[in-house]
């Protein structure tokens, strides 16, 4: 990564879904080996549709025009708030890099989505629109979606963001803001 | 600073003093030149008299036995909430350093408790417990108080947990969540 290229970093909080209607998204904006820059913390709807609006939001706000690209830990937020990377993209210009070291499976979300929701056309239309690239990373895999970037140059950013262990390090401290938030005390790992 | 010692950094966020009960007191852990290890958050009522049992709880919470010393920027939390950091000290054996740029006038926080607080007596005997030393860093002066540790070895761990600006770099990340908690988005300095 250069040094002057700033991610945005995201990911939410815990929640219970049987008793929760929300929870929080964390951004946290910095360089490479740079202090974190800015934060930015918005409430999301468990299962909601919302979170492609907040995540613009987050981009358009205090931090515009300091962001270069976005990463995330896969494209479902807050239980199957479902993140339209292509959308974020193309409203924003600004790319898009979820990556997950579980394999997002399709099928599993389709089916689950199909059975639950009243909108799964909608959401499963989101999910299949950005296919998923699985790439060797050192000795695990990783599973790639992204908008508005080649995957060479992704799995570059990724090289350089991830400062300690597997996890993109802005993405490694909005979840530990985000468990912070909701629990009192940050835990563990994405 | 070694580099196993580890920090506890304080802040709180803001507030509007005459509509707000609470605002968030954010606790980051982390070593010199390390990421972040983990973050506490806590409510803290404004002009209350419960941030020294707050900053207990942190010490005392998921991360007891981790910290070596908690650092905050000054001794006053969510306007009149005074940080006992004496009692801090012989009550958990963790020290406190408490650092401001600007010099925290007895006489006016004083004259200002006298005017409003009921239990004033018990706030100013709280802040002339702890006197402040006044040293000369780099181009400034510093305010410090501390319990449980000696001036030198303060100074000196001052010196080794400031990374960027005048500000100890846990101190700033703890300003940056509570001001993002609060107001969505974080800005500037402590």
């Amino acid at each position: 990564m250069k040094h002057g290229l700033r991610v945005l970093g995201l990911d939410d909080g815990p929640f219970n879904k049987f008793t929760d209607i929300k929870t929080v998204i964390v951004g946290v904006i910095m360089r490479l080996n740079y202090p974190v820059e800015g934060i930015s913390v918005r409430e999301i709807t468990v299962d909601g549709m919302d979170s492609t609006e907040i995540v613009m939001s987050m981009i358009r706000g205090r931090f515009r025009g300091d962001i270069d690209f976005v990463m995330c830990n896969g494209i479902t937020f807050a239980g199957f708030n479902i993140l339209d990377i292509q959308k974020v993209y193309s409203k924003t210009g600004i790319p898009v890099i979820a990556v997950t070291r579980k394999n997002p499976s399709i099928e599993k979300i389709s089916r689950a989505l199909l059975l639950h929701f009243k909108d799964s056309e909608e959401r499963i239309k989101i999910i299949t629109e950005t296919p998923v690239d699985k790439i060797g990373y050192g000795d695990r895999i990783l599973y790639i979606n992204r908008a508005g970037i080649e995957l060479n140059r992704a799995v570059e950013l990724i090289k350089n963001t991830v400062n300690t262990g597997n996890i993109p390090e802005p993405v490694r401290m909005a979840h530990l803001i985000a468990t912070a938030i909701i629990n009192k005390e940050s835990h563990g790992r994405v």
